[in-house]
């Protein structure tokens, strides 16, 4: 008997829930701000068992119909240890063995893992890459990660660590990240950064990224350059991932993603330039197929991958 | 009953031939100057033939011991089609199908790869990448490439072109690359830009590598800041590396691993002060187990995979 799963994505700011169907569509979502029950551990861990288990009862199932519970969370998670390490947008949460903890309180199966990973898992078997077997998947926004689907199966290094994009350095001396590094993608490219370069080159302090979008649909030359020179870095930190790992497709999602009309032409010009002609030629860009839904689904691949 | 595989690596100055035991170990080698035979792939075709048949015969063994005969090329190899897409060293080859070409010629089953990749086999089956699940193996010399292991497999990319480690950039505006590229890892870390380095910073044009070394090892202070300069451009290649594919192990061999002492420890502090804490805790650098052998060994490593 197929069975469904209770995907949990755990956000800074929202923690969504969602009942999945064998099929992989989503039949009960639910959602609460995370920062009630961010205070403490146990206050946030009692919320997300007393919410799935609600969500079993609205879909209108039983616990013998839920094969198990995914959780993604915003950090470095140990999934093979069923372990969270620390999650820097989440105070305390650092060494907390949520898999057995959880298992415990609701008697079913519980998988944890990075979000990143699991959005790739959602656009891997459902979304923007379907049937690919060597794909990035990065993830724009305040920070900028990737997951890597390499040989078929989600890569997740040593430590379940890999997919760090937004701290590969894009210059050897440029500014100090948060991270302890020097000139990572995440400086040019997160937010914080996009940002600071639009109130620069736009001459408007506090400029919104939104606004800078209304601006370039209008034909606003500041904001053309803006999303151009934005659109010249990422595809400058793309050029390298292309000639490391060759991939067939590169997928692009969050924040920024939805602009594709001013991102996505000058990424891929920039990597076909400077990339090496065969792999330069062996990629294709596309947009992230899954915007509120990707952690919900992806939990639930994971939890179908690990009972296969 | 366990068979004999012959390894070839096929290199721009010299092409070197061994057969290799069931337990892996060469019990014959040979090797001849490749120019005599560069300049037609006729030529070279019928000189690998003949020198296949003739070690099978010196190592007093018939055909059906022979498992096969694994090819490692420097350049872009379609290991499925058995395709040689081009070297750039040696001229004329460009769309060979020596896979099946050869095969014909000596009835026996003939594997072909980028050379890097089979060099990568053997670290990782018998070298200094014994029972790691994911790493890197770095090859410094002319070229600098890499071959990956992750989960437990070589990772070959969407074109078999994965592992361009060389022309990863290392800084968005560094200088122009023969690969089209801009700032290139090679750029800073290929002989020739160490070349470069070691006549600016020594004042001294034309001076050699060894010599370099050889001075490094009498305390010379210029030679000294020569090689910790080098190895932090090596360390700082090597950052987004460790945060994107959280490796175990890296492995360096080629041209100038074996000066270990001026190196690796300046290349261990640059990753360590720079990489994520995680990740950068995570891994260890290798010198490569195999000089000379490694593409021969790599051969049979090959060739046992693809018909296991």
């Amino acid at each position: 008997m197929k069975k469904y799963v209770v995907g949990v994505d755990v956000g800074g700011t929202n923690i969504k829930l969602g009942v999945v169907d064998p099929s992989g569509h989503v039949i009960v979502r639910n959602s609460f701000a995370t920062k009630p029950f961010a205070s403490s551990r146990i206050k946030l861990i009692t919320a997300l068992s007393r919410e799935i288990e609600a969500s079993i009862v609205t879909a209108g199932l039983n616990k013998k119909q839920i094969a198990g519970v995914g959780i993604g969370l915003p950090g470095l998670v140990d999934y093979e240890k069923g372990f969270v390490r620390f999650l820097p947008n989440i105070p305390g949460w650092r060494g907390v063995y949520l898999k057995s903890i959880l298992q415990k309180r609701i008697n079913l199966p519980v998988f944890v893992d990075n979000d990143v990973k699991i959005i790739t898992l959602a656009e891997s078997k459902f979304g923007a890459g379907r049937g690919v077997r060597n794909l990035i998947c990065l993830t724009l926004g305040t920070g900028v990660g990737a997951g890597l689907i390499l040989n078929g199966q989600l890569y997740r290094g040593e430590d379940n660590a890999a997919g760090e994009l937004g701290h590969m350095p894009l210059n050897e001396h440029g500014p100090r990240c948060n991270c302890g590094g020097y000139g990572c993608f995440e400086t040019y490219v997160g937010n914080r950064a996009l940002l600071a370069l639009a109130s620069r080159l736009m001459g408007r302090p506090g400029i919104t990224l939104e606004e800078t979008f209304t601006l370039a649909q209008k034909g606003n030359k500041k904001a053309l350059l803006f999303w151009k020179t934005a659109a010249g870095h990422i595809g400058n930190g793309l050029v390298g991932i292309v000639n490391l790992l060759n991939p067939h497709v590169i997928i692009i999602g969050g924040g920024i993603s939805h602009n594709e009309k001013f991102l996505f032409r000058t990424i891929r010009k920039t990597i076909v330039s400077r990339a090496m002609s065969l792999q330069g030629a062996a990629f294709k860009i596309k947009r992230a197929a899954f915007k509120d839904d990707a952690g919900i689904i992806g939990a639930y691949v994971l939890v179908t991958n690990a009972q296969k």
